[in-house]
C-alpha cells in the first residue's frame, strides 16, 4: 500500500482540460487498491491570488463537489481542506525556519514576477510579489511532508516544488534525525488538451469547456470550436482533426469507429461537433448532477469534508507530536 | 481597561539587565487593576536560532518560571506559550498574503544579515538567512493581531515590528472591512544596564549577571565588577559608580542613604561589592526559591500554561472564525 498525495488549488469551473490532464487520472490512481489516496483542497493557497471572498468560497465548494461527482470516493480517498488542518501552518512556520532562503529566492513562480518587472524597467524587482508568495513552496512542502507521502504525482511543471518540500525534508532530518518522509516524485507526461480555438485550453483565454457547464451553453461553446474550411463533402483525416481528438475521450469504441467511417466519407463539421456534443453531455450527465447536488447541499459538502478533515489530523497530530518533541518544543513525556 | 501584549523570546538564564529593562517594567504594567495584560512566551522565534533541542525545551520553561517566580500573576495575566496557539500560524499565513515582500526586505534583521554579507564580499546576500529569520516579522504581526492589543510597549530596536504589525493590519482591513485591531505603540526609552566589565550587559559579553544564579557563583561574579583604582580611604562619587549604580536598583532607600555616606567617607570597593552582592542575593531570594520550585515541578508549568493557551484560545478563536468568513475561508453561516 503506497501513500499518494495530491493538492489541487481552488481556481474556478473546472474544464475539460483540468479533468482529462489532472483530475481523471488522479481518481484513476486514487480508486487503486494499492493506493491510498489524500486530495486535499489547497485552500489557502487560493488566498495569494483570490481576494473576492465571495469566489473564493465558491470556488473552493466547487472543486470539492467537482472531485466528489467525478468518482472520487471519500470512503476510500481521504478528501479534506488545507484549512482545515492546523498542523500545516504550524509545520510551515517548523520548515521555514529549515528552509535557506536563497532556495526560495530560486523558486519559478517567483522569478518568473521577478523577470517581468526587470523586463518592463520595474525599478522594483519584488513590485507585487507578496509574501505568500514568496512563501508558498515551504506552505506546499508542509502540505506533503505531514502526511508521510510515499509519492506525489506532478507535472513537469511542478516538479521543483517537490524537490523544495525534499530538499527541506533533508536538513529537517540531518538536524533532529530520520523523522519526516522523504517523497518520491511520480512525474507525469503533460496531456495538453487544446481550446476551442486550438489554442491551450485555459481559462484565461476562455478558450475552454467547463465540465459542469449547463448543456446549452456548452452546446453554444461546442458549435464555436475552429475548423478548417474543407467541404462536407470532402473526406476528412481523423488524425489532424481538433473535434476528433475531443471525441476519442468521451465516445465509446463503436462511437468513435462511426466516426472514423464518416470523416472517411466526408461529412459536415456541424454534424461533427453536434455528435462531439452529444458525447460530452453524456459522458457528463450524472456527474453533472451529483455536482449540482451537492452545490445545492453545502452541508453535506461540509460534512464530508470535515469528516475527512478528522480523519487527516488524526494522521497528522501524530507526526507533528513526534516533530515537537525532535525540535525541543515539548519535552518528552 | 486596556489589553497590553507583551512577547518574550527564550533565550536562557535572565539576567538583571533583562530584569531591570523589561521585565520588571511588564510586571508592574501588567498588575495595574487598568491593564489586561497578556504575556506570551515567542516559542517558536526561538526555533530560528536554536537548534539544540534540549537547549530549546530548557529555554522555554525557563522563560516562563521566570517570570511568573519574579511576580506576574497567571491568574491576572493571561501567559501562554505562542506553540500553543495553533491561530497564529494560520493568521500568519493569511497575514503573508497580505504583505508585500518589499516590506519585509526592508526589516532591520534581515538588512543587518545582508549588510554583513555584502561587507564580507560574500556573492550570496543571503547567506545564512533562513526563512524563517526573514519571515518572522509577520509572525510578530500574527502574534500582536490575533490578540487585539490596545498597546504594545516596545523598545526603540522593536518599534519597526509593530510598524509592520500596524501597516499588514491596515491593508487586511482596507481589503476586507474594520476587523483586525489596529494597535498603538507604547514606546520605552531604552534602560540600559552596564555590565560587570562595563559594557552593556549582554550574555554574548559573558559579563552578566542571572538574577537565579546560585549565590557563590553570583558572589565570585559580583566581585569581579570592574572598578576605579581609587584607594578605600578615598572620598568616592556614588554618581559615577558602576557598583552604586546597581545598588540603587536592588537597595533598601535606608541601605542607599548608608552608602552614600560611606562613599563620602571612603570605603574599599570589596565592602561595596560585598553589600551589593547581599542586596541582590536578598531581592532575588523568594524569587529563586520560586524560580527552582518551579524548574523542579514541570508538570505545574506545564499546568499553568496550558491553562492560560485555553483561555489565550478562546479570544484567539472568536478574531480567527471572523477573520476566515471575512476571506471567504468559510461560508457565513
Amino acid at each position: 500500500m503506497k501513500t499518494v498525495l495530491t493538492g489541487v488549488k481552488p481556481s474556478g469551473q473546472v474544464h475539460i482540460g483540468n479533468y482529462l490532464g489532472a483530475m481523471k487520472p488522479a481518481i484513476e490512481m486514487c480508486s487503486r487498491d494499492d493506493v491510498a489516496g489524500r486530495l486535499f483542497v489547497a485552500d489557502f493557497h487560493s488566498l495569494i491570488s483570490v481576494r473576492e471572498p465571495k469566489v473564493l468560497t465558491e470556488m473552493i465548494y466547487d472543486l470539492a463537489a467537482s472531485w466528489i461527482a467525478c468518482g472520487l470516493d471519500p470512503q476510500k480517498t481521504l478528501i479534506y481542506r488545507q484549512s482545515d488542518i492546523p498542523e500545516v501552518f504550524e509545520l510551515n512556520w517548523i520548515l521555514s525556519c529549515m528552509a535557506p532562503k536563497g532556495l526560495l529566492n530560486r523558486a519559478h513562480a517567483y522569478k518568473a514576477l521577478v523577470d517581468k518587472n526587470q523586463q518592463s524597467d520595474n525599478h522594483d524587482q519584488d513590485d507585487g510579489v507578496s509574501m505568500g508568495l514568496f512563501n508558498y513552496p515551504v506552505l506546499q512542502a508542509a502540505d506533503i511532508l505531514l502526511f508521510s507521502a510515499d509519492e506525489v504525482p506532478v507535472g513537469e511543471d511542478q516538479k521543483q516544488h517537490v524537490e523544495i518540500a525534499r530538499d527541506i525534508a533533508d536538513k529537517f532530518n540531518r538536524a533532529y534525525g530520520d523523522i519526516i518522509k522523504v517523497p518520491n516524485m511520480d512525474v507525469k507526461k503533460a496531456v495538453t488538451i487544446m481550446g476551442i480555438d486550438g489554442r491551450k485550453m485555459s481559462k484565461s483565454y476562455d478558450n475552454h469547456l467547463p465540465i459542469f457547464m449547463e448543456p446549452k451553453k456548452l452546446r453554444k461553446r461546442v458549435m464555436k470550436i475552429v475548423t478548417d474550411s474543407s467541404a462536407p463533402e470532402d473526406p476528412k483525416d481523423p488524425n489532424d482533426s481538433l473535434l476528433f481528438d475531443y471525441y476519442t475521450h468521451f465516445a465509446t469504441a463503436e462511437q468513435l469507429e462511426v466516426m472514423r467511417k464518416k470523416y472517411a466519407e466526408g461529412i459536415g463539421w456541424g454534424y461533427v461537433k453536434q455528435d462531439l456534443f452529444d458525447a460530452i453531455d453524456a459522458y457528463f450527465e450524472k456527474p453533472r448532477q451529483k455536482y449540482n447536488e451537492l452545490m445545492n447541499n453545502k452541508d453535506e459538502l461540509d460534512r464530508i469534508l470535515s469528516d475527512g478533515a478528522d480523519k487527516a489530523r488524526e494522521i497528522a497530530s501524530k507526526l507533528m507530536d513526534e516533530i515537537r518533541v525532535a525540535i525541543g518544543m515539548r519535552r518528552e513525556i
